[in-house]
């Protein structure tokens, strides 16, 4: 959740300015971002000049305020991760929230002063159904069996994609209604701009519960993974940093990224390492009320199962080097969760300080005291949480067919001759995996059916 | 596909200007755009004034090229439908691969200029993996039975969304390494504004191919129904028209609107009728290579089998009204469909009203000569599209058990030996119902797995 180290990041940055933000509203922001030559009317400008005398001061009061509110984030984050599952989406939940609040805010220009009172209350609403269709989606996945029995709550579940179809379209048609002359340009770049929050907040944050639902481990690693990468990236940097890696962030280092890399995958395979031993963080969601002291029950993802793995040569007996390795597979997977939060993930980032750029605003807001806004903190875990779904769901995933499901669906689903297609569609399978010999499909391809 | 009725409403619309557009290329258009103040350099700009005097001479010759190609476009596109799903599919992808570019061709304002080579190449990039990836899902969706079995395509098939968001993944991280200072806000524009045209036409068109794929009459109904609505509102409207609609757009009428919704009914239901009755229709398409005249074979969804319905109370013999009546349930779901498409869809093209306004053009484009771009003559479509198909899988589509989806599953979720053990187990039961001899048991009893 919090990524402590930017805090660190931020004090050393140069302008001292950096400090200077107070009391800035989203819409004070938004005013002086729609009058471009204005002059400067609160520290969340880029670039303010001159401080007042009183700069130690503020710089030792803002120390303080984001000290203590580190802790309190970080206070809160395990003590909901320990808590249960729920209490880990409720937060999720609320980021995204705060974030959507963040980016749609700095498009809304004056909507007020322009008499547009729908347009916000419009974005709330496509955030409203983006919401209902995500978390149904997830819930009817994953509570199937709950949800399928109940009898309110069936034929929300099976017109669930209509159902939030026709709710955008009431959006939708309530948006064309509304469109004011003189105002077209204003409204679509809003409408626009909640569409584009709502693919990079939303849609990101529902993988990232979706995580959450798959075992809590794949939560929090992706998020440990970025924050130690951020902290790697700001030491490093500083220790061995000399060439500049992108004109936007002027501070990040190709030293600080490569070392970072290294740093991130080390701890990577230690924090799996110890989270592996727990039930709780690697067994899914088949209980809600459960916390990390009750643990969860289930049979564990192979993933988790230490293999044996020997070297393909043999050494000379005096060097003493073993020869065969004990790991999990999964200690081969944090390689690939690491680099990406080291090589990719940071991208995320760099795609927010750009659009903060376009905007000329600092911060995103200040949702966090002393920290600025939610969406500064978390723009790079969201395309790690989506990273890390995508890659579960496509190479760790299992999915436990079984034997008896898939007859059970073949017998009664299928006319003779299909379910005859699948005998002989799956024995070719079969034989292309090497599995078994080809001589099968050639007996098969003789089969005669009696009758259909 | 084509909507002649709007070649009418343009020889109706009051400015002689608007038939004066000659070779208006996008770059031609977007140049105006950027600059606002700048003089009307082609007839693109919504209120052209004065008109050279050969006036009458070139409305003629509009007109002509107008009837022509209306008269091609109707012909290509029953001649698609009737050749097979795979032309109509050709078709549909050339209508968004033509949108798209019209419509990201109206935020590019001169990139070259800019010296930003890479911004449209990166369009095209969103628009090829957006493409893939819904491709790909449909396919792979459709066509299970044949791709889970081709030893290449298999890890295409099972990795298909990972394989998908690396590629969006390079793409954006590929975007953020070419940002360039000064050039932000028109690099994120033409970003948000690629990702706005990614969601409003191929999202939707991925739909509407999937209409084709569950049976023709699911593509043509949505299509012929919108239309008929256009037809009926411009009849409707200069008939008894007096009330307008909406701002937007001041010769829609709310007479012109309820008129059209009565006879969409009308037609659709005659229509329905008439296309009950051929199986190339209704049935979803499980062989490629099949057209009009050599038809499909199915077991038809029930919504097409006629039931009987008598009148809820009984009526004095001497009226001679019958009681009962016998039609197919397709019949009912056609009054909300034309509904739809008669109350809803228009809101689409006003929708794109709304944009050209915002961007003070007449038209998306020239795609079609004598008709202006293609997205003009499709903005009711696409969302009619969408909607046809969410009703379709909420309410009509049946699920049968497929050959694929038992393929599938057993892929996906099995192990090999379980596989082996489900083409054992479903082969006894082939024998049990007497439909293969039972050597089949004895020469499968004797296979041995090479490996787990």
């Amino acid at each position: 959740m919090a990524k402590p180290k930017k805090d660190v990041k931020f004090q050393h940055r140069g302008s001292n300015a950096s400090r200077r933000r107070a009391s800035t509203s989203f819409s004070d922001m938004s005013e002086s971002v729609s009058e471009p030559g204005s002059p400067i009317r609160n520290g969340a400008l880029l670039k303010p000049e001159a401080l007042p005398i009183s700069d130690y001061e503020k710089k030792k009061q803002t120390f303080i305020t984001r000290t203590i509110w580190t802790l309190v984030m970080i206070a809160g984050f395990f003590a909901s991760m320990f808590a249960g599952h729920i209490y880990m989406i409720i937060v999720v939940t609320a980021v995204q929230i705060i974030s959507f609040k963040e980016v749609i805010a700095i498009a809304n220009l004056r909507s007020r002063e322009r008499s547009l009172r729908f347009t916000k209350t419009l974005s709330w609403y496509f955030l409203g159904i983006t919401m209902y269709y995500l978390y149904g989606e997830s819930v009817i996945y994953y509570f199937k069996h709950i949800v399928l029995i109940d009898r309110v709550l069936l034929p929300f579940a099976t017109h669930h994609r209509f159902i939030s179809f026709m709710l955008y379209v009431i959006g939708f048609v309530f948006f064309v209604g509304t469109l004011q002359k003189g105002q077209y340009r204003f409204q679509f770049t809003q409408f626009a701009w909640t569409h584009m929050a709502l693919c990079l907040i939303v849609v990101q944050a529902h993988f990232i519960m979706n995580n959450i639902f798959e075992g809590m481990i794949w939560f929090f690693l992706p998020v440990s993974l970025v924050i130690t990468n951020d902290i790697f990236a700001y030491l490093c940097g500083i220790t061995f940093g000399r060439t500049q890696l992108i004109k936007l962030s002027p501070k990040k280092t190709v030293e600080g990224f490569v070392g970072a890399w290294i740093f991130t995958i080390v701890f990577g395979i230690i924090l799996t390492n110890i989270m592996m031993r727990y039930s709780y963080f690697i067994c899914p969601v088949n209980d809600l009320g459960s916390n990390f002291w009750t643990g969860l029950q289930c049979k564990p993802n192979p993933v988790f199962n230490p293999v044996k793995h020997s070297l393909p040569f043999t050494l000379p007996a005096w060097t003493h080097i073993p020869t065969t390795y004990t790991f999990a597979p999964l200690q081969l997977h944090v390689l690939v969760l690491a680099t990406f939060a080291s090589l990719v993930a940071p991208f995320g980032g760099f795609f927010a300080s750009g659009l903060k750029r376009t905007f000329n605003i600092k911060d995103f807001g200040d949702s966090i005291p002393g920290h600025g806004g939610m969406t500064d903190r978390m723009d790079c875990q969201f395309i790690m949480g989506f990273f890390a779904y995508m890659y579960y769901s496509s190479f760790i995933a299992t999915y436990h067919a079984s034997v008896g499901s898939v007859l059970e669906q073949a017998i009664t689903g299928l006319s003779a001759m299909e379910q005859m297609e699948v005998v002989k569609g799956l024995s070719k399978h079969l034989v292309n995996q090497g599995v078994i010999a080809d001589k099968v499909l050639e007996y098969l391809g003789d089969v005669q059916l009696k009758r259909r």
